[in-house]
């Protein structure tokens, strides 16, 4: 062919294009040969065209269109003909036209597929995948399916949605280095060793934390960068050893500013790449009320389901079960002021929950550290019947107006002498009956919300001393500045978390800026002055220097788009991610390499796998 | 103070303001106490606003004021004042109005600084920094100095220019792997030991090549990522271990649309970050004529003076330096049928270069592998004059017509059997000069050019075989594809390099996507298909199932702003650059490990560092 490069793409032609002369470049998806007639679907990442080798074309065209086979990179230069009423097409952008070929060029051959780029869809609608490793092997091949171009798109799209946002807020993407150091807080850490300094070695940032604080200690004022990040942990579904985080942080600002700032970037990002709306505000909701209405600190709101606090039941009747739930006997119970009796009320399903079905949901609680899950259901008639109610017969009244409980409702119960434990059973429960009943409420796709007001220090009872919950530059809440040494339990930290349809989205918080106070928190968690500057000597140096007030968040972005693409994994939007063991079937990374390249840089291996 | 969080930014109050309750947060640039009277100058990163505290501060404000000192960062809540007609400041966006103190608080106080924020000048107008690496100490406080905020500030402005132009061109932002497989060729790759799979390490991608390579096989189109690379190579001025391109590829395209996408890019970024106008076409020069005129396949060219062929004069004399030039004795002479015997005429100098100016620009030819620099000067009279003009005289209007010479130029030659050497020497002399005599054209602050054509094979004389100037996915141009094995030595690539003021800032080429072709490079160089399987196995493999025509090209970013910002090295525009010792004083990294992380990684080190 003359000229082989595309005039159009395959996506873009139309009834108002019928007539004109076009050079089409792309892929065979499919090719149906009719004797004499041949039907080319050719594709590219735009969209599909028909291209029809008929009367037009030369015999040698007929040869050429006859020998193609599925994925065959080619050139097309035909004529854009109307479609025949009947075989338009409504479901296709193009499907008004077909292009009448008159030239082909095959640019290159494809060997037989391993798997099939199509989706192939079985009878009840899903879709059967190859393995993932063969899919990853295969990754380029895999990507030119429709889902996969899909997600890869949306997150290119979503990376420069967030981009305009907060550039247009006054936000500076500034790039910082990936090769740090290594800090002995720092297990999970990617080493990179060193040819210039044998023996030394430079670390792989987890996150950029250091970096853009020390940003703020320069005056950039709103910093932001979509930031590879690395995290040496055993690989699962939503892990990976690189990953990608977008990273801000702010100088001059509040937890409010920061929240708001997140806020309008998601609604931005959302609006402008799902044309969804999301909300003007989240919800916020406390630490202490995460877990006592949902039992857990990344809720899934898109349902409503709140679990319920039944101390008052344990004084109805003698079960025994439910006295040390209700005892309080646990210090942090008596810090929230509520009980380990927690119950849930399920609308209208008692009539369709089999014993064997309740049991399905106790194996859910036991496996989430409850003792048992304990039920009953009110009948048609108002009264209590199976498991524990008759313990409870002649208190339907009083129990049922105190939880809501009408007739055909489940109630469902875990006691624990420790209010969180209970919590986070039933909020397991609570969770497993949103898929099994489908409670989502449809109108709320995405269903974003805070978590606030984090507890500071956590008890490490393995090694008897106390612990910051979120890193140690987190600020604590200005109210219990004066009582930090004398009730570290006590502390409420200035850090919020963003979840998004029960995923822990963003962590974030405002910062210490006062030397002064920096030292308090190092040691109240038992960090000595030369652990502390062997550590963070640098930002603690910087800090001397006239430390601005500032906070941040890290919405991670992997995580982001597997949610805006309802994926269950990020591989499924990362092009090219290594699978569950940390390796790329593909390129076979990690590999050995050369005596040599170890020996430039001074180090020996040694448990070597053959 | 009730509220201290800023309600203006110390750069936008106007006397439009004058009158207005507002809350500043910034750092003490300078505090000048004139009894009673203080004023206090506080910037943030976006101006400096001049702050009194007089009349209307309590004593305790006044106390506190008088207790500032520099880069303490606070916040002034005042009135904003008209400053009296004599005190404008012009020069200043808030010069108009002051901000009168009302209240004053300490965020935070500061040390005294390892060196100045502010610029301090000589005499002679230049600026004297600290020592590099105490400004990397406390790059923190080196990045508070206004240049700096200068160039970090740009650089974000001109990454998000690039991500909107190319994003308007249908380009997808796909973010690839950082960590890959090492290949053979792998020398300079930075290495990650695994801890799941002892013995085997990733590799930090020198540039995402392969990777984007595989997304044109996957249907990605355009694909484009400012991307962190990795070499380990010793650090200099514009050498970093990380450094970040903005990497480009494009499917179904030839060169011409790569060049003209590159251009519009470059077009769009100088007019929306500096509001200069490029060209709507970058010269092409061919790297023959490249070498030919400035000797350089980098030239600078804002300034014109071209190398020209002096071969016609050694047929003039019996000068013998320059018989050897004019022979075409050097196959490369041969191909490119222009001689080793080369001119430079600098025009009206001749009366202001003595003996002593002339001999320092011999030292650079000599530097530059020249056997020396020859030269006569056209005098007054019209003769020639010093140097070689001897063996010339009686030749004058021959000469000078040919070369377009006058009376007062300087005339220089350089002569060598290789032409290449020749015009390189002369051509570093031409750079010199550039220099020297400031002729630099004051309309073309920044001059880009293409260079196209490269030779698509070099002959290594060491170990006496092919090997490719570029990669070996480069496509050889095609009316060399019958003749690759018989005469590679003529080949040329369909490669292109944008140059920028005498700097390499981009290297490009179409691709190979015809396993076949591929194969018989690999075969030209020496390359098993066992080797070529080990090293790039998997592009290979991928390039069997259907690879599209495609290109790109990688502009390097770090010394695209550097340029931009006219620095002399990309330390300047890299927030948290490495010395040239690949090393951070800042941070100390790289750093010691604890022997536990080394178990982890099953590795040891040997040559350690004391």
């Amino acid at each position: 062919m003359e000229n082989s490069k595309r005039t159009v793409t395959c996506g873009e032609l139309t009834a108002a294009d019928v007539g004109k002369n076009v050079v089409l470049n792309g892929w065979v998806s499919r090719s149906r040969d009719l004797g004499g007639l041949c039907f080319i679907s050719l594709r590219d990442r735009y969209g599909i065209t028909q291209v029809v080798v008929g009367d037009k074309a030369s015999d040698d065209v007929k040869k050429t269109a006859a020998s193609l086979k599925s994925e065959y990179c080619i050139a097309v230069k035909g004529v854009v003909a109307a479609r025949s009423e009947k075989d338009v097409n409504k479901d296709m952008a193009t499907g008004a036209i077909e292009v009448e070929a008159e030239e082909i060029e095959i640019f290159t051959t494809s060997q037989e597929l391993p798997f099939s780029i199509e989706e192939v869809r079985q009878k009840d609608g899903t879709v059967v995948l190859a393995n993932e490793d063969l899919r990853l092997k295969y990754r380029y091949l895999d990507l030119r399916r429709a889902p996969m171009q899909h997600n890869i798109i949306l997150r290119s799209q979503v990376a420069f949605a967030v981009r305009e946002y907060l550039t247009s807020k006054g936000f500076l993407e500034i790039e910082t280095p990936t090769f740090i150091k290594s800090t002995p807080e720092g297990a999970r850490d990617y080493l990179v060793p060193s040819r210039v300094h044998p023996g030394k070695f430079y670390s792989l940032p987890q996150s950029p934390q250091l970096y853009k604080q020390l940003l703020m200690v320069s005056g950039f004022d709103k910093y932001f960068q979509i930031a590879r990040c690395y995290r040496d942990e055993d690989a699962r579904g939503d892990r990976q050893p690189e990953f990608t985080q977008i990273d801000m942080e702010m100088s001059f600002t509040n937890r409010e500013e920061v929240l708001t700032t997140t806020e309008g970037m998601m609604q931005y990002v959302f609006k402008k790449t799902l044309n969804y709306e999301l909300p003007a505000k989240f919800d916020r909701i406390s630490w202490d009320d995460a877990f006592d209405y949902y039992g857990s600190d990344k809720p899934d709101l898109r349902f409503d389901l709140k679990m319920q606090d039944a101390a008052f039941m344990a004084g109805l009747s003698d079960f025994g079960a439910f006295k040390a739930g209700a005892a309080n006997a646990d210090k942090s119970i008596e810090r929230h002021k509520r009980s380990g009796l927690k119950a849930l009320v399920v609308k209208n399903v008692a009539d369709k929950y089999s014993r064997k079905m309740i049991e399905a949901l106790e194996d859910v609680a036991k496996r989430n550290h409850a003792k048992g899950l304990a039920w009953m259901k009110v009948n048609a008639e108002g009264t209590f019947e199976g498991g524990i109610s008759k313990f409870y017969a002649g208190k339907e009244s009083e129990i049922c107006s105190k939880l809501g409980a009408e007739k055909n409702d489940l109630l469902l119960f875990v006691s624990d002498e420790k209010w969180q434990v209970a919590c986070v059973a039933l909020g397991a429960v609570r969770k497993q009956l949103g898929k099994d009943l489908n409670l989502y409420n449809p109108e709320d796709e995405f269903h974003f919300a805070w978590i606030i007001d984090f507890p500071y220090f956590a008890w490490n009872e393995e090694e008897n001393h106390w612990e910051t919950e979120h890193h140690m530059f987190t600020l604590p809440q200005k109210k219990y500045w004066d009582t930090l040494e004398s009730d570290p339990g006590a502390v409420k930290g200035d850090l919020y978390d963003l979840v998004l349809n029960g995923y822990e989205l963003a962590s974030g918080s405002m910062r210490i800026n006062d030397p002064a106070l920096q030292q308090r928190i190092f040691k109240i968690v038992g960090y000595s002055n030369e652990r502390a500057e062997k550590a963070f000597g640098f930002l603690v140096q910087a800090f001397k220097f006239g430390a601005p007030p500032h906070g941040g968040i890290a919405p991670g972005l992997d995580r982001l788009i597997m949610l805006m693409c309802h994926e269950d994994s990020i591989h499924e939007v990362i092009a090219f991610p290594k699978n569950n063991l940390a390796a790329s079937p593909m390129d076979e990374c990690p590999s050995a390499v050369d005596e040599q390249q170890l020996k430039d840089l001074h180090i020996n291996c040694y448990d070597v796998e053959e």
